[in-house]
């Protein structure tokens, strides 16, 4: 049997997901909320966890998963879902140290065979992403410029950003500063702009 | 019609690819050896060129298509084909502005809807190549680093390597001290071992 923990922020479709693995032979799903810092799983630890990095939170548990251990709750391999367009979530995914890494609008049958890859220890990138990853060679930005950028368009100031990645305030704005060079924006909402404009983040 | 021209070192894989394009409907399809710096093509100007990025010199051609203006004989849309485990290859198609990237290993119906989307003016890339392509992002070497390191391993002399990619020689020594460093290698050979064993280049 193979565990398969599956966490999305809306009750739907983490049921809707879990649902449909179920429907698997060997797969024992579990389900559950977005895995936060200090999450206690009621579960015992899956072999794939299963996320979609669309979820509002993304990419603070990315930024913390690169970052180091495993937070609570997400021991097991990692397998993302995400979109093609936006590159710059399967950058950071793969510095999340994701296995697996499935395209939100393909087929029901490649979760599953991407879940066994990934159970197995091995690297499972859906070819529909091909295109996706090719354009992550043409970002400008790191995926730590990226997430400092991202917490910014979700609103949240310097000092909450500094917070969220465990961070000082100076280097947030350091980072906002040189990713506003590096997509020659003339200010922060103008990289914001330019980077959403181009589907990095 | 779309016109197609295939160059490749082997004139047997040339004629056979160029068989194969011929069974499709609105190719009109011509091939030829390898475009040298000043070859001269005997056929109008294709609308999509396809190499080889495995046949030797592929480095060179690459270099130049990614210095800028396109070689006689190269004025077309660029399609390659490249096998998934050397992401090295993938990069230097990439950095010489290619638009299409087939799986070498891959059915021959992939490469003629490649033919057309690059025809087009699309990118395309295919899903066989996506953990190739992934794998570029791990890659700590440069284009640039690749293709000197490439023609060393080729037994060129630093000389040779200059001349091919039109470098002073102290440009030429500073690339392959950059490499060395960056793959944490002891010396040129380690680094060429190193770089190959990892399926870079």
């Amino acid at each position: 049997m193979i565990r398969v923990h599956v966490a999305h922020t809306a009750d739907l479709f983490r049921s809707a997901l879990a649902a449909l693995l179920r429907g698997e032979h060997s797969f024992d799903v579990t389900s559950g909320g977005w895995p936060g810092p200090g999450h206690r799983p009621e579960y015992a630890p899956p072999d794939v966890h299963v996320i979609d990095v669309e979820c509002p939170g993304a990419c603070s548990l990315l930024e913390r998963l690169a970052g180091g251990a495993r937070p609570e709750g997400a021991e097991g391999r990692l397998l993302v879902l995400a979109p093609a367009g936006r590159p710059g979530l399967l950058r950071r995914a793969y510095e999340a140290r994701a296995l697996g890494f499935v395209d939100k609008n393909g087929p029901a049958a490649t979760l599953a065979q991407a879940v066994r890859a990934v159970a197995r220890g091995e690297r499972f990138v859906d070819g529909a992403l091909a295109s996706g990853v090719l354009r992550g060679w043409e970002m400008p930005l790191t995926p730590r410029e990226l997430s400092v950028l991202t917490l910014a368009a979700e609103g949240n100031s310097v000092a909450d950003i500094a917070l969220n990645l465990r961070l000082s305030n100076g280097t947030v704005r350091n980072y906002i500063a040189a990713a506003t060079r590096k997509v020659g924006a003339r200010n922060r909402i103008d990289a914001i702009r330019i980077s959403q404009g181009a589907g990095w983040m």
